[in-house]
C-alpha cells in the first residue's frame, strides 16, 4: 500500500471519509464526511475564517446553492462550463474525451478542440473501456446540475457550479453595506457542484464539494495591499508560464512574474494558510496559468499546487484576476448599473459644449412652457448637443406635443463642469479554496507510521478531537475525577473523548490515530494530589500538570 | 409599520438579509444572508454546537446534499413530500391549494383530503388569485428538486428535503465509530431544500434553507439520558393534543404528558438553546402533533413554537420519536442490515431443538465425507430442524454433489444453548433545528427602539460583530492607537469593525443598529494614560478600561 492507500484506509475505518450511498452500491463522486472528518473540515473552514473574514475584514455572506438560469447564462456557465464527452454506442457508457485520449495514448491533451478529440479517438482505434464497443462523436457536456424552480418545468434553475457568482449579483447591496468604498471584500463558504462525467479520484474531483471564495471589488488601477510590506520578504516557489521553476520573495515577483501586488499579497496568504493548516512548506508551490487552461472569465490566474503521492501536484487553491468580466457580464444580462462611483482627489474642471437657449426667442413664442422648454433641453445632454450641432435642430417630445427648436431658439456655448468622480466597473481579485482537497491533503500530511503504529500529526490549529481523558483503570474512584475532567473542559468548548475501555497502551494507540494531540490520564494519585498526566500525542512525552491548571494549559494550545 | 416590517427593513439596510437575485428580478422563498446576517447565522450554528457537539457529545457529520432516487424512494419522500396542488387554467399559476381554501373561506384545512379540497374550490367558486381565472384538479405535487446525476438521464437525483436520512444510510459506519455501543448519535447542519408551490413568507418559508439536526439511536426499551435529573426541574409550557396549555416540570411531564424522558431532555435542551440565542421565555412553548399531522415517519413528536408579531406561533424546532421507521425502510430497500447488536447482562440460556447427526449410520456410508456432513447440518440451523420436522428428511448440496439424509442419518435432540445478546434494530430521537426560522425570531426579539433609535440587542453568544473600535477624531495620533488595538482584537479571533468617519454619536447609533455590544472609543488622553473608554451597547455606560486589559476583558465576554 502506497501512503494514499494508507491514509484512505485509516479514514475510513476511523471515520473521516466514506463513500456516499454505500448501502445502495454507492454513487462516484460524492464523499461524506464522519465524525472525525466533518469536524476537521469545520477546523479548516474556521481557520480560513480567521485569516480571511477575521484579519482580512472579507465579512461572509451566503447565498443560494440554487439559482435561476439567468444568472449562470450572464456567468457564463451555460456556453462555457463543458467538457468534451464521448459515449459508447454500445453499453452507453459516458467517458471525458480529453482523458479517455491522454490516458490512451499518453499525450498531452489540453488545448485540442472536439474535432481533434474525435480524430485520435478514430485513427487510434480507442475503445470503449467498459465493454469495448465502438466510441460516438465528441460532443460538448454541460457540468451543471440542472432543476425546475417550482412546479413545473417553466423556470430552469442550476445548483450553482462556484460561490463566486452569489457576490457578484449582491454588488449593489455589498458596496452600500461598505459604504461606498473600494477596495472591499466578500467571503462564502458553502458547496458547489460539478456533474462529472465520471469522477474516479475521490476528494480530488467530486461532483459536490466546498468552496471557501474571497471576492476583492478593487478600483482597476488599485491592485495594490496597504498591509503587503509585512509579507514582501515571504518565500514563494513560482512556476512561471514559461515552465520555469523560481524561489523568489514576493517583494522580487511583484511586477516582474506575478502581475500585481495584490494578486501576490495573496499568494503569500496561501501559502501561509496552508503550512498553517499543516501542509508542508517544500510541497506548496503555485503555477501560473497557461492562456489556454484559463478559466472563461479570468485575465491572470495562479493555482497554489500541493504535492501528493498519489496524484502528484493537485490543485488546491485558485487566485485569479477576474478583471471585470463577471460584473460587466450580470450588468448586460440583468440590466442592472453593478458600478461604483469613484470620488476624484479634486474636483476636475471639464471643458464641455452646452445648449444655451435664447430666452428672447423662446419667451415670446412659447409662454408659460419655455421653463419647461429650458428644463428639457438640459436633459438631453450630450446627445443633444450632439445633434443640434450635426442638424442645427433638436426635437423634444413636451405633454405629448412635438416641438422642434432650431437656431434661432438655441446655440452651442462652451462651458467648464465641475466633475467629482466617475462610475468604474470595479476589478475583482479572486482567492477560490477547494476546502475537500485541502482536507485531503491535511490528511496525507498528517499521515506518520512510527514503531509499525500510525498517528495522524495534525497540528492543533485543525485536530477534530482536541483532548482525550482516559482513567487509568475504569474503576469509580478514577472514572468520577475523570469525568468532572470531561464536564470543566467540555464547558470551555474543547472537543473531549473519554475512554475507559482497555489498556492505555491500547487507547493511547486509539488517539494517536485519531490525531488527539493531548491525552490526560487519571491515575490513583490524581484524587490524592489532584495532579493528572498530559500526554503529548508527537512526542509521547508526558508531564505531570495540576488539574485546576489543565483548561488554562489546553485553552493556550486551541485558541 | 410593525414590528416585523421594521425589523425586516433593518435587516434589509444594514445587511443581514437580501431578498435573493434581485437584480434579475427576484426568486421567492430564496435569501441571501449578507455579512451581518451570514455571520449572526454562524454563530447560531456554532452555539448549537456547543450544545450538541461539545456538550452532548453527537459528533457532526456532513452527507451530500444530492442523492439517488432510491434513498428517497425508501425514506418515502417520493411517495409522502407532496403538497395538494391546483393550478389557473388560464394563466397557468400554481397555488398550494390547501393554503388558498383556507385563506378564501377562513377554515381549518387540516386533514382534508384532495377531493375535498377541490370540491370546497368548486362549491365557492374560489379563483386564480392572479387573474380570476377558474382552478383545476388538485393534484399531488412532490416537494423535492428533481435533477439528473452524471450525463443523461438514467440516473435520478434529489436535493435532500431533509438532513436526516444521511445519518439514517450510514448507520453502519457510525455504529463501528460509535464501537457497536448503544446508545449513540450523530449530528449534522447543512441544506435541506423543499420546492415550494408559492411561498410568500420571507425566512418562514424557503425553498433552500438550513437545517441542524441530530439523530439519536437508542434501544427502544431504554428511552431515558444519564443527565436528565439534571434539567427535571426546569419548567416547561407544553400544548397538549388534547389542546390544553399546561406550564408543569420537565420531571412532572415525562410518562404523563411527554412520552419518556429522552424526548422531555430534548425539549428542555431545545428550550435553553433558544433562550441563550436571545429568545424570550415567554414566547416558546411547546406543541405535540395531532395524529393527523405528523409526518409519515413519526410515532410522537413535539414542535418547539416561538411567538411571532407576524407570523404567530412559528415552529421552529422539531422534536421526534421516528421509531425505527426509517431504519426499516432502508433495510427493506437496500438489503443492508441495519441493526444493532445488544449484548444481554448474562447470557441467556435457550431451549431448542437442533439436528443430532447419526455418526454410527453417517460414518460407515460416507467415511472421509461424514466430517463435512456434521458440518453442513449446522450451517442450516433453525431451517433445517424444520424441514426435517415436516418431512423427515433434509438435502445437503455437498461439493456439487446432492445428498439426502433420512431418519437413518438424522434425529432432533432438545439442546440449551447460550445466547449473549439480540439483534435490534434502533429506534431513533430527533431534534430537528430550523436555523433560518430561528435566525429570524432571534432578528425580531432582538429589535428594540430607545428614544427614536434602534438598538439590536443581540446576546453576545450571537452577536455578529463583538466590538466596535472608534477613534474619538480621524486624526493620525489616535487613528494609529485605535488601529493598533484593532490588531491586538484580531489577533485574538474576535470580530472588530473599525469607523473613523462622523461624530462619535452617529457612529455609536451606527453600531447599535448592528447589534455590537461593545464600542471602544480613542480620546486624545488614551495615548497618555494607556487607557480607553468601553461602551455597553444595551445601558450606554461608559467605563475606563487599561488598554492592555482590553482583550482579557472581551475574551471574558466572548468564550
Amino acid at each position: 500500500m502506497d501512503r494514499h492507500e494508507k491514509a484512505m484506509e485509516l479514514a475510513l475505518r476511523r471515520g473521516f471519509l466514506w463513500p456516499s450511498y454505500e448501502i445502495y452500491g454507492g454513487v462516484s463522486g460524492f464523499y461524506d464526511y464522519g465524525p472525525l472528518g466533518a469536524t476537521l473540515k469545520k477546523k479548516i473552514e474556521d481557520l480560513w475564517r480567521r485569516f480571511y473574514c477575521v484579519q482580512e475584514g472579507f465579512l461572509e455572506i451566503s447565498s443560494p446553492t440554487v439559482g435561476p438560469e439567468e444568472v449562470f447564462i450572464a456567468s457564463g456557465h451555460v456556453s462555457n462550463f463543458v467538457d468534451p464527452m464521448v459515449e459508447c454506442q454500445k453499453c452507453h457508457e459516458a467517458f471525458r474525451a480529453d482523458h479517455l485520449v491522454k490516458g490512451s495514448l499518453e499525450v498531452k491533451t489540453d488545448g485540442l478542440s472536439y474535432k481533434e478529440l474525435e480524430r485520435l479517438i478514430k485513427d487510434n482505434a480507442i475503445k470503449c473501456q467498459e465493454c469495448g464497443g465502438p466510441l460516438g462523436e465528441v460532443w460538448s457536456y454541460n457540468l451543471m446540475f440542472k432543476t425546475h424552480i417550482g412546479p413545473g418545468s417553466r423556470k430552469v434553475g442550476y445548483l450553482r457550479p462556484e460561490t463566486a457568482q452569489g457576490m457578484f449579483i449582491l454588488f449593489n447591496r455589498l458596496y452600500a453595506f461598505y459604504r461606498k468604498r473600494l477596495p472591499f471584500g466578500a467571503a462564502q463558504i458553502g458547496k458547489a457542484y460539478r456533474n462529472e462525467i465520471s469522477p474516479r479520484q475521490g476528494l480530488i474531483r467530486l461532483r459536490e464539494f466546498t468552496q471557501a471564495e474571497v471576492e476583492i471589488f478593487v478600483h482597476p488601477l488599485q491592485k495594490t495591499h496597504k498591509d503587503f510590506a509585512r509579507y514582501a520578504g515571504d518565500e514563494l516557489l513560482l512556476m512561471t508560464r514559461g515552465g520555469e521553476e523560481r524561489r523568489v520573495t514576493a517583494r522580487e515577483a511583484v511586477g516582474t512574474i506575478v502581475a500585481h501586488e495584490l494578486l501576490c499579497y495573496h499568494l503569500v496568504l496561501t501559502r501561509r494558510f496552508l503550512e498553517e493548516a499543516g501542509v508542508p512548506a517544500d510541497r506548496i508551490r503555485f503555477r501560473q496559468h497557461l492562456k489556454t487552461e484559463m478559466a472563461h472569465y479570468a485575465a491572470d490566474c495562479w493555482d497554489a499546487e500541493v504535492f501528493t503521492e498519489r496524484f502528484g501536484w493537485v490543485e488546491v487553491v485558485g487566485i485569479a484576476d477576474r478583471t471585470d468580466f463577471d460584473l460587466h457580464a450580470h450588468q448586460m444580462v440583468s440590466k442592472a448599473e453593478l458600478a461604483a462611483f469613484v470620488h476624484y482627489e479634486t474636483p476636475r474642471l471639464v471643458k464641455k459644449r452646452v445648449l444655451e437657449p435664447n430666452m428672447a426667442s423662446l419667451g415670446p413664442q412659447f409662454k408659460g412652457k419655455a421653463g419647461k422648454i429650458v428644463a428639457a433641453l438640459k436633459e438631453l445632454g450630450e446627445e443633444g448637443v450632439a445633434t443640434f450641432a450635426r442638424g442645427g435642430q433638436v426635437t423634444l417630445e413636451l405633454e405629448g406635443e412635438r416641438v422642434v427648436l432650431g437656431k434661432d431658439h438655441l446655440g452651442l456655448r462652451e462651458a467648464e463642469e465641475r466633475v467629482v468622480g466617475e462610475k468604474v466597473v470595479p476589478h475583482v481579485v479572486e482567492p477560490s479554496y477547494g476546502i475537500d482537497r485541502i482536507l485531503y491533503c491535511v490528511l496525507e500530511a498528517a499521515y506518520l507510521e512510527r514503531e509499525g503504529r500510525v498517528i495522524m500529526t495534525f497540528k492543533n490549529s485543525v485536530a477534530p478531537m482536541e483532548v482525550a481523558v482516559f482513567p487509568l483503570v475504569p474503576k469509580e474512584e478514577l472514572t468520577g475525577y475523570a469525568l468532572r475532567i470531561v464536564d470543566t473542559l467540555k464547558g470551555e468548548g474543547l472537543m473531549v473523548t473519554y475512554d475507559e475501555g482497555d489498556s492505555i497502551g491500547r487507547r493511547y494507540a486509539r488517539v494517536d490515530e485519531a490525531g488527539v494531540p493531548y491525552a490526560i490520564t487519571v491515575d490513583f494519585d490524581s484524587p490524592k494530589d489532584d495532579k493528572v498526566t498530559v500526554r503529548e500525542r508527537d512526542t509521547a512525552r508526558q508531564v505531570r500538570v495540576d488539574t485546576k491548571d489543565l483548561s488554562q494549559f489546553l485553552k493556550k494550545e486551541f485558541p
